[in-house]
């Protein structure tokens, strides 16, 4: 019975972590993943719409929470990381959803092909330098992952030496989280007619020419490759301290209101709470009120 | 004559940058400058925030063409310097003009009291590793300039080290300059008496608490001694190159107007060109249609 002055929660339906992670062990077959899917959620893209921005305020209280936090001790952060093949969208979800946060408070790393000075180093040293500090939300637009990815496919290192790295990288991110942060992995769902669409699009727009390489095509060419290697990482990755979370991308608004989503139920577990002064606030109000 | 074919520009009322810039040169006494005050623009919160959220689109198409332009080999980018006491509202900048922009563009850094690390090398040292690359926007809330403002007001280094170092300032912002870099210095001028309403406010409020420090109070006592500081830094480091800009900042949304007018005005000066594909376009068509 509950006590006096205590409510039950409502019901609550299955957040949609529930619904897109990949349980940790389980085979994934992202054929049998319908990339213009809809789990949960809104069913059209005005209410979608509608429940994003909705969300993006909710989403900057708790960020500043977050970030507060921090100024009181509290080590808690966030990092997302978003793979997907080209043009799955992961700028658009930097631009549409991140968009919405404060960027004082947001890390944002593009990782590229990397540089001679990184390929010096262990494949995690890049990473580590653009972790987020405690109270911020970093976001990764391609990540750690390319090192079992690209380079799997492309063969940039022996088999042996990719094949070590699913330990290694679970290792990596079971140090984060021991050390607070909270690691949001999503993988952007598209289908390969989708990318050929999107691909005819940027050709069609002269603004767009500037985001087109014509690597994208040899890339494309190796699809069925990739998506073995997306499942191989998902399948060895998705951790309980760490899961991947597939989600459906080929309709933009769909994408956004599930990643939206899913950052906001990430932050509400986390929870974060303004930090108490340390300070003696009366004493601080007399002093300004008689100051000059 | 205005030959056939071509047209006249409208005359256009001096731009902002004429009216808040301090002229190369010119003595400044902040005393006669009304944080207050709207030398031009809305007169009133209402217009201000309509006009806020127009740039904000304007904004965000230049910021794209400036990024997408340095995909195609331009080296330009911008650099906004943010400065002003403290509650002068450099965090609300951030928050709410460059907010409008597309993060992945942005490049943000606040500076706090130097690290160890940071105090072993030059005063410029930490500034060099925070600067946008091609194409970014960066933004600094609080710069170099703290090493001629509170390190002359607190001595936290010889008079004679800070007295060579506005030199130092003014070489070091040509050869950013030379290598593309526009800057754009920003003083948030507020008055004492309003700062003692947003300190007071903070304490009002336990969800700002952890935005107060101790330290602010004692910072406030020496009011004279920054704003002298502050005329001297930009009396000295007012150049053509890099002049610096005086935006009464009593007022939130006045603040937020200037600078995104000011942002509009060099960006528009920039006018950032999309590149031309540097690629066969009909070729890639064709590839994509005749592929999987």
């Amino acid at each position: 019975m509950a006590a006096k002055g205590t409510q039950k929660k409502q019901a609550q339906p299955p957040g949609l972590r529930e619904l897109l992670r990949i349980p940790p062990g389980s085979d994934v077959d992202l054929a049998s993943c319908d990339p213009a899917g809809a789990p949960a959620g809104p069913r059209n893209k005005k209410d979608g719409l509608a429940d994003i921005a909705r969300m993006g305020e909710h989403l900057a209280d708790l960020q500043e929470r977050l970030y507060a936090a921090s100024a009181g001790g509290d080590r808690r952060r966030l990092l997302l990381v978003l793979q997907g093949m080209d043009t799955s969208g992961k700028g658009g979800v930097v631009k549409h959803v991140i968009g919405a946060l404060n960027p004082a408070g947001c890390r944002i790393r593009s990782f590229k092909a990397p540089t001679e000075e990184e390929r010096g180093q262990p494949f995690l040293w890049r990473i580590t330098r653009a972790l987020p500090k405690p109270g911020e939300i970093g976001i990764f637009d391609r990540s750690h992952y390319e090192d079992v990815l690209i380079a799997r496919v492309r063969e940039l290192a022996p088999r042996s030496v990719v094949d070590r790295r699913y330990a290694q990288i679970n290792c990596f991110e079971q140090i984060l989280a021991d050390d607070g942060t909270t690691v949001v992995k999503i993988f952007l769902h598209i289908s390969h007619e989708q990318q050929r669409r999107r691909l005819l699009k940027r050709l069609d727009n002269p603004h767009k020419h500037w985001k087109f390489n014509t690597g994208d095509i040899e890339e494309r060419a190796l699809w069925p490759a990739y998506q073995e290697a997306y499942e191989l990482a998902l399948e060895r990755c998705s951790t309980r301290t760490a899961p991947w979370y597939v989600v459906p991308s080929d309709r933009k608004w769909y994408r956004n209101w599930a990643i939206s989503t899913l950052l906001l139920e990430h932050l509400t577990a986390l929870d974060p709470q303004y930090p108490e002064a340390d300070f003696d606030v009366s004493a601080c109000r007399r002093h300004l009120l008689e100051g000059d």
